[in-house]
């Protein structure tokens, strides 16, 4: 039998943290970070309500399982991200050691790839799991709540 | 009369918060951001303290910078930091439209400038404010601290 733990179930995972960030009126973006089949941070963008443009999911991710490993490397973990990582969030990786970092939709002006932000040798990385439902909800967002239609 | 308000003065607080890391044996680099001639934050790295490598100096700085204007940006503020900040640290810089980035010693391995990193467009930087003493207290810290002598 298929494991169901694909990319596509974590980042599903991820996305109900982007829900809970549009919800909050933030930037919906959502994040988790996984050892083995087991989920140990969930995290949601929380610029706006902590009035700080480094509380991206990412990094509160990073944070949150570097704590619950009593570590500071995430050497084997993945993080799951619905948006390609910034080259804040990316920088932020290459300190972390972490093994793999998975995202959903592709950011060609703000992510990583065209800042050409350096990852660590140990990390890989794949976008475009759940592309679509990843930036359905970053759309909608603008759309709705900052009326950008 | 000249303004005591110089680079080198604030560099000079930016490195007591330096020694504050070196006493609880965290690799010493310190920070503080000013607005006009202000300190709204000073901060030094918290990385083993926290558990956490996202906990730069300059992470915590901005932080708390913005707590204390009560908007998320920095765009009229100048950050002193002791070391050249890395690929993280002047991707968060990016998101705050932080004025100006002076900073003490060059670090040519990890600094942004090694790696690329881009600032916000209007975000101007100078490094190599006193560069010795910025680099002495790191030197000092891994001979001291973790023999590497």
């Amino acid at each position: 039998m298929e494991s169901p733990f694909t990319h596509e179930y974590f980042m599903k995972k991820a996305l109900l943290e982007a829900e809970k960030a549009f919800e909050k009126n933030e930037v919906p973006i959502g994040a988790v970070i996984v050892i083995g089949e087991k989920i140990i941070a969930r995290a949601h963008n929380l610029t706006e309500t902590l009035n700080d443009v480094t509380a991206h999911a990412e990094m509160q991710a990073f944070t949150a399982a570097a704590d619950y490993l009593g570590g500071k490397y995430l050497k084997k973990c993945t993080l799951y991200v619905t948006l390609e990582p910034c080259q804040m969030c990316a920088g932020a990786s290459y300190w972390t050691q972490i093994d793999q970092i998975i995202f959903g939709a592709f950011d060609p002006q703000r992510g990583f790839r065209h800042f050409k932000t350096t990852l660590h040798p140990q990390t890989k990385f794949t976008g475009g799991i759940l592309t679509g439902e990843c930036s359905e909800i970053i759309n909608r967002f603008f759309i709705e709540k900052r009326n950008l239609n």
